[in-house]
């Protein structure tokens, strides 16, 4: 693992290996990849570095509503699918998770579209960019779908991947050396005594948007789950999706029954409209039924069609 | 301390008692009273359930920003204070509480007006309330201000507050005795079973607002700054201002540094409005000032001479 | 209609008269019936007072995303009807809408509790509430559900249903007595020179919870739909849902193909879960599936049978 | 006024002269703007497309606390400066303001932390950016500050000010070429049949953050107003106080009192901490303090004489 550097390597490993005691409930499964840094695209990763609650906080949120005489009648995993089947969301928010995220920038132009959320980005306005830029491996580069304006069509291949990856990377190489160039940082080796330098907040505008970033990002189970509903979901970009698939993992070790009931009540879920309500009524009684005469448009059809194997 | 039923008090000594090693920041300060249940008013509380971070959860979102070679440049408590001083508000945001608060309905509605946290109440359309209601101390039975419409003038004396005293507690004892009429609960030591009893929801609409509710409570540094600003500050109606005053104490408990910095500037700051900035470069300067000639409202005026002590 | 002052009345009746010109799109729809009172419970009303956008605000913030070469691609009413279907909530924040609400104080602590809205209550710190509080009618006074903790039952009658209604009525006429008496207010035909009068901020805790409260409350159409998708369900408190149903009919005067995606794709939408998909499979299979086979536990099946009209 | 494409600029005229009649409250400032374009940098633009609500509307929600008997107390102008001075900000949630803004990538990135507002961004997996990239103007391009981290130092000369110029529209110009390269649009002149192209989510990848994106922006005046605070201010990097500078225009436009109070409660206010209250006391009192004696550290010390021009 070479993400880091040797001394965040070295921060994580004390981190790891000096227990406190603490009275807060905890989550076993999470202390067990607490601060561990999971490796996402070619340069980026995804840690924990804090967080509050475990299961047990959504069921006793939940059973304040109930007060006395309730309390214990449903045991925790029942409440808690009932919860998220019901979207009684409320409780699920008593639960929070911070993560430590190396990611390219147009990746976190997804993310940060994610407004309950509390975010520290790595300034750039401050600082300077590390030289590390996302190239996609081959099996990514993916073609623009004919059929859908947003998505991903067949991999490229031959020489048109190699010239993609090769310009890709070539462009990239030459944003940043343009971005030193301009910088002409004192520690830099090429250093020109006779130059001032360019601002860090106006020469970080030479950069493109697979350089990478890190930030923390905090946030609520509920507000994860909504992030996780959209980007771990198979019409996401995948190179936003290899960081939710993470994070549904992490979310499996944290909160084991809510995330059982997520795949459930949400990841594996399919909503009806009140026409398609109707048309599977019809169809459970027996009546072969067709796009033409199911009273929902040509997509509505094939979208109900896929979800429902027909 | 009887503001607990004795299955509480024995739940929070068994969460006492029993530490769990985490590999998580703690705050030292504020788990020494973690989970304990603070009085307020006649029947309140207030206690910590859970927390995350502490000020250098703080100083770590702030530090990012700065990435390579500003590490450690500066010390942790200057930073916190330079953070607070220009409104840098989102390395607050990175640290987490979560309460557990006995409080009367009518300062419940004024702390759900912050939206910014989370919230589960004990829902009296599922459970029944305890009769339970606040009648304020003698000493803080204040009659209207005559000068300011929201403020309170001098304590009643005598008969009068008597009366006050009296006449409350009589209409509160009214209001559960209907309350518990109407329910005509199974448990209750005058069912009847003749009757149905009235649906909890509906019922509840008897109780007055001196009746007490429970609620979990959870919201970043941030924000319960931004409820501490409002609701300690000496213009808040004083019921909600007992609860925000503990809350004071337990974030110095969790986060020394950010509550220094939180009173230096905020709790003891004053704002001065352009005009004011004007003024006060004259004062500076020698020159005596008038209202006449300040520029100010007599309003403004007089609190400016009250802030700066003219 | 005598829920109105004259004096408001008069500014109604001023406002719907003055119609000015501006360059803003308008919703022909919701100007009909701007600023009109309707009538809810016994004494409560509710109002637009002001809005922002319409369907074709909708439409050009969704428009925004496909850029040059799509535009007209999709008409309008389809467009709306596929963000909704599949969740891109955004475009919908772009329409806002700003009510004037006058409510019984219960109903108020189950509305506040959506926190993503801008509100203005009358504040009984500053001045004196009306002696104006909720009686339900005798269609609607419910007793407790014995199979629901949270529900109705069978409505209340005979002598039941009067007692019920009589103590009601004496309770909130005692709360407001001793209001008043507390207060001691030098336009009251009671006034006791003798008496200093009780802080109003005190004071109203003796008020019960079905005192009518009033408020501005303004929210954009996502977070409208999420409140009408809670509040105008049959499950919510039928005191609540007066106000929702009311809402949902000025939601279709002002963006009635919104209107019409949103009853379509949430109100009447039915989520199956990821097991009850298989199960609607098998059933449209031909296969004849009972509870015990079905893999749901018998509260879903419950729920699936009565969604499914099994 | 080239920023617009033909279709653009005759939708804005056609916009522009047809007036309809609305029974809203209208801010006639604000009207005479409205959809027109405002140039910013050198292919930016902003402008209003709706918006709802001006002063009154602010007053109106204020006023609705102070209930009977108090109103017009107060005329418009002095209970506006009021609420602004004691920071009563939910009044100022009740005007809402929609933008359409043309802006480079990573002004964008500054833009969008601010989360209280509802965005909709063109979008580069749906459709093609166009050849438009930031190049700032010779005055605007600075040196690295020496002593402020993140600010700007004296603007760069001669030669390397040209080669800077010169370097970024080369690397923009290079990222644009390989971009459309990768895509192979079936519209490009250049479009090859034998290559698939890259899928535009993909291949955007390699543009520089200097490019020009675009998006619907709306939020209330109270979040305006925390916006402008920080990007109107003179330590805000000067792109985005390039837009902030305008969208304060339009503030004075549409709510002129409010406005007024903006400027003179907040852009001109200083705040002094609770030990510089302390200090100007002493100094109005007659006593020279130097920053040794004034229990200020430093920095502290030297912000406080530039705030008060001691």
């Amino acid at each position: 693992m070479t993400r880091l550097t040797t001394e965040q390597n070295a921060e994580i490993q004390a981190l790891r290996s000096t227990p406190a005691a603490t009275l807060r409930p905890i989550s076993a499964g999470l202390e067990e990849v607490l601060h561990t840094a999971f490796p996402v695209l070619d340069h980026g990763l995804i840690r924990v570095v804090d967080y509050m609650g475990d299961d047990s906080a959504i069921v006793q949120a939940a059973r304040v509503s109930y007060g006395r005489g309730t309390k214990r009648v449903q045991e925790d995993r029942g409440l808690i699918n009932y919860l998220m089947r019901h979207y009684h969301t409320t409780p699920f928010e008593m639960a929070e998770i911070k993560f430590h995220v190396k990611l390219p920038i147009f990746v976190a132009r997804q993310w940060i579209r994610h407004r309950t959320a509390s975010v520290n980005e790595y300034s750039a306005r401050y600082s300077v960019l590390d030289n590390e830029f996302y190239i996609p491996e081959p099996q990514h580069l993916a073609a623009q779908s004919s059929s859908n304006r947003q998505g991903r069509g067949a991999v490229l291949e031959g020489d048109e991947a190699a010239e993609v990856l090769s310009l890709l990377r070539r462009d990239a190489e030459k944003a940043y050396s343009g971005y030193t160039t301009m910088l002409n940082e004192q520690e830099s080796p090429d250093h020109e005594e006779a130059r001032a330098g360019l601002a860090r907040e106006l020469a970080r505008m030479n950069l493109s948007l697979n350089f990478y970033t890190q930030w923390y990002w905090k946030t609520n189970l509920h507000n994860l789950m909504n992030f996780l509903r959209l980007r771990a979901d198979k019409h996401a970009q995948y190179e936003i999706r290899a960081y939710a698939d993470i994070m549904l993992d992490i979310m499996a070790a944290w909160v084991p029954f809510a995330h059982a009931a997520f795949l459930e009540h949400r990841m594996d879920a399919v909503q009806l409209s009140g026409s398609a309500v109707k048309l599977v009524r019809r169809m459970i009684a027996g009546e072969v039924v067709t796009q033409v005469d199911s009273g929902l448009s040509p997509r509505e059809w094939q979208e109900l069609s896929v979800a429902l194997g027909l």
